[in-house]
């Protein structure tokens, strides 16, 4: 069984010293890390834990889950419009599983890497698998795309596609019939979501849209979040929803029920002027991410659905919650 | 029961808003919180992660628990000299329980306010009770006491006292007798320890000390990772190491062994040129902190203990491993 401090050593700190960027001042190995940001940025922090059966199937793919696991912060950082500068993992592990160990590290320095996102500390300890990880991103003061900032005449934009991950967890559970391959398309969605980051950042620095969220409980409810916290409300057009490939070829009721409130879809909900359409285009092409239209923000509070007539939709829609 | 945002609402964020200090941009309830540093300075970032039967007794007391969940985090902070800024949570919970979170925050929030250290994110799950802190301060770039920055000819110094954390422990297993006076004074230090904020932004901020750890695996193993990272050794005067009050009333034997390495201290251990004896006593007096002198950085590497006469002790000692 390697110790404590040969499992950190091997598969956490070696190889990735080389790859410290200028603003890690200081990795791993001592009480704290270093972070030194860019003079007058201001840091983005956000903090996810994943648990086995609640984020994720037990004995779920090492690698996959090491993605996931730092994809569902990235997308945080996305939603924020922050650059990416490092992260923290803090494990807890039932054994030191060596094969576990590699797959994990493999998936998620491969994101890491892809992000410029140095690991710069964390904590193991032997206990129920849980990972925590909390992500550090950097954006300049006023710029950050919050979701108190919508305003009324705001189009409603989404990235990517809707409702694939949904359909991917009912395949899991026998609740849809899907075939060998739809499953596979479908959990790809589920098991490595591809945080927005490129996009969140080209309309924060470009100060191109007013509001963002990252779209993990379900859209309805995270928009709600939006209209909450803007003191707007909202007419969602759910014909428009871009579904994804899978969910698409799949009868209406269930496309509009799971883009709209599917979960687990890491894509990027967020308002922003008429005036900035062209823009968002531009930005949504040179990041290589669909963007697309669905709605507009309005005076009159709550969440309205319409079809694709504009004629009112009554669709039992709920976010997500840990503890129900 | 409880929906998980109404309880991340009504323990976590309010009233707090009000207590949100100028370099908080933004806290709790966006995809991010914003950190606003002071500029020009580096940020030290720390995260911890404790498991219950593993960190924390099963049941263990909410209100303790929430205190100690931070203190260790603090701990790191001090041991780099750094001023706390904020922290996020992250909580796994079989369930959402009113009394349990009642007594948690209200722990947690006592600590946190004492050191002006605001909750500004973080996450709440189901599952095995799991608490996740990473804890923010902010350093002068250079003015950081690191591990490998220890010399040849420093002073060893400790703040507090050791051991009676381990003593605790050693009661409730039933290795050792203890009155019900002598537990309860044992248990207070290993349940509700005292990070040195203060005393660690001194040495810092006055450049009095070289390297410092904090002291959470046991004297010997940290001091250790001192030596290993500085590129040196030293001779620790095992009967000058000051025990904690309980312990002191203890047999020889024990006192060295659970001093030298106990475990749970959450004290300093720090190096520093003889020429800063005077100002390392002042610091110490000025943060009410004890600090004693009880060794010295030789070039020699290995850890020497050496008992009262300068004589060599051959104790069996070893660092905390989570995975042996």
């Amino acid at each position: 069984m390697l110790s404590e401090f040969d499992l950190i050593k091997h598969y956490f700190a070696p190889s990735r010293a080389a790859a410290q960027p200028a603003h890690v001042a200081l990795g791993i190995g001592d009480d704290c890390a270093l972070l030194a940001p860019t003079p007058g940025m201001q840091l983005a922090i956000s903090s996810d834990m994943l648990v086995e059966d609640r984020h994720f199937f037990a004995g779920e793919d090492a690698q996959r889950l090491g993605h996931k696991s730092l994809a569902v912060n990235l997308s945080d950082l996305a939603a924020m419009g922050a650059r990416p500068l490092g992260f923290t993992l803090a494990l807890a592990l039932p054994a030191a599983d060596p094969a576990w160990l590699a797959g994990f590290s493999q998936g998620l320095f491969a994101l890491a890497d892809a992000h410029g996102c140095a690991l710069i500390g964390g904590d193991t300890t032997k206990g129920p698998l849980n990972i925590c990880i909390t992500v550090f991103g950097e954006t300049a003061p006023g710029r950050a795309l919050r979701r108190d900032a919508a305003r009324v005449g705001d189009d409603i934009w989404i990235s990517g596609t809707l409702g694939d991950a949904r359909l991917a967890l009912a395949g899991y559970r026998g609740e849809t019939a899907l075939s060998a391959a739809e499953q596979q398309a479908a959990a790809q969605r589920m098991h490595l979501p591809t945080p927005r980051v490129a996009l969140g950042r080209a309309l924060a620095d470009g100060g191109l849209a007013h509001a963002a969220i990252d779209i993990s409980d379900g859209l309805a409810g995270d928009l709600g979040h939006i209209l909450e916290r803007s003191g707007v409300g909202a007419t969602l057009d759910v014909d428009a929803l871009p579904a994804g490939p899978v969910l698409a070829t799949r009868a209406p009721a269930l496309r509009r029920a799971w883009t709209a409130a599917g979960g687990d879809d890491y894509e990027l909900c967020f308002t922003a002027p008429a005036a900035a359409r062209a823009a968002i285009l531009a930005a949504g092409a040179a990041s290589a991410t669909a963007v697309t239209r669905v709605g507009r923000i309005e005076a009159a509070p709550g969440l309205r659905l319409a079809d694709a007539a504009g004629a009112p939709l009554d669709l039992r829609l709920a976010g997500f919650d840990h503890f129900k």
